[in-house]
C-alpha cells in the first residue's frame, strides 16, 4: 500500500499520526486518501471531551482485561469499599447511573461474587450493598493494575503537574458546568 | 426541607454544593441523609472525564433544544461543511460513529432536510454527503448558539488560558492515551 506525500498534510509525527488515526482508518479503495480536516470540531469542548473519555475507556478495559472489569463495575466496587452499608439508591445516584442501568450491573457483581445486597434492617424496602471477601480481594488487584498499567500513562503523556490541573478542570466542569 | 449541619462535610461553596448535588439527589426518607464520600473516585481520569463530559453534553442539549440538534449530530453538520463531498463511511470513520448509528444519525439528519446523501459518481457503491441550503442555514445558527451559550461557559468557568490549556491535553489524550 503505498501512501502520496501530499496526503500527508498533518505536523504529527509520523508514530503520533498512526496512532492518531487508528480509528479512522479508510477502507480500501476509498477516492480520496488524506484525512477529514476537523476545523472547529478540534477546539469544541464536548467533542474533544467524548474522544478523550472513550479512548481512556478502551485502554481501561485492555488494562482491565484479566478482571473482566468495566469502568462503571469498579466505580461501584471503589464506591461501596469507601462506603460500606449504604443503600443501592445512594449509590447509583452519586455514581450518576440509572436504575435500570444500575440494577444489570449489580445483577453481574453480585454473579460474580463480588457484591453483596442485603435487605436494610432500617428500611425494609431498600438493599444496602457490601463487598464480598472475593470483592475485597478483587478490588484490591484491580487498583494496582489501575495504578501501574492505566493511571501511570497519565503521568507519563501529561506529567505530573498537570495531571493534577487536568483532573481538577475536569472535577470543576463536572461539579459547576 | 431542614439540612443537617454535620452532614456538611464539603468546603464547597453552598452555590456549588447545590449545583454539584443536582444529580446525587437522594430521595426523600433515606436513613443516611449525608453524601457518599468518593475516596480515590474523585482521582480516577475515568471517572472525572465521564462525568465532566455527561454535564457538557446536558448543557449542549439545553442550549440547543430550540435546533433539537445533539452533540454528534452537529460534529457530522461541522465536518460535512469543512469537508463537503466526503463519503459516509469517511465522516462515520473520521467521528469515531459506529456505521449502524451513524445510517440513524443521517437518515434524521436527512429526514429534517439538513443533509442529503449522494450517490457517488467515482464509486456507485458510496454516497457522498452535502449539507443542503436549510442544514448551512442551521448550522450557522447553531454554531451561535454553542459559542454564546455553551463554549463561553468553559471561558467563564476557567478563564481562557485554561480553557487552551484543557483542550490541549485532552486533545493528546484523545490521539496518544
Amino acid at each position: 500500500m503505498t501512501v502520496s506525500k501530499t496526503a500527508e498534510k498533518s505536523s504529527e509525527k509520523p508514530g503520533d499520526a498512526t496512532k492518531g488515526r487508528k480509528d479512522a482508518a479508510e477502507p480500501q479503495g476509498q477516492v480520496h486518501a488524506e484525512a477529514l480536516q476537523l476545523g472547529e470540531l478540534s477546539e469544541q469542548l464536548g467533542y474533544v471531551l467524548k474522544r478523550a473519555q472513550l479512548k481512556v475507556f478502551e485502554n481501561f478495559l485492555r488494562c482491565m482485561a484479566s478482571l473482566q472489569l468495566t469502568p462503571a463495575q469498579f466505580s461501584v466496587l471503589l464506591l461501596v469499599e469507601k462506603n460500606p452499608g449504604r443503600n443501592q439508591t445512594e449509590v447509583a445516584s452519586t455514581l450518576g447511573i440509572l436504575r435500570p442501568n444500575f440494577v444489570a450491573l449489580l445483577d453481574n457483581l453480585e454473579s460474580r461474587d463480588l457484591c453483596a445486597r442485603i435487605r436494610s434492617t432500617n428500611d425494609r424496602r431498600s438493599h444496602i450493598l457490601v463487598l464480598t471477601d472475593k470483592g475485597k480481594a478483587v478490588l484490591t488487584r484491580a487498583k494496582k493494575l489501575v495504578a501501574t498499567k492505566h493511571e501511570s500513562r497519565l503521568n507519563e503523556l501529561l506529567g505530573q503537574a498537570n495531571r493534577e490541573a487536568l483532573i481538577g478542570m475536569l472535577s470543576k466542569i463536572a461539579n459547576e458546568f
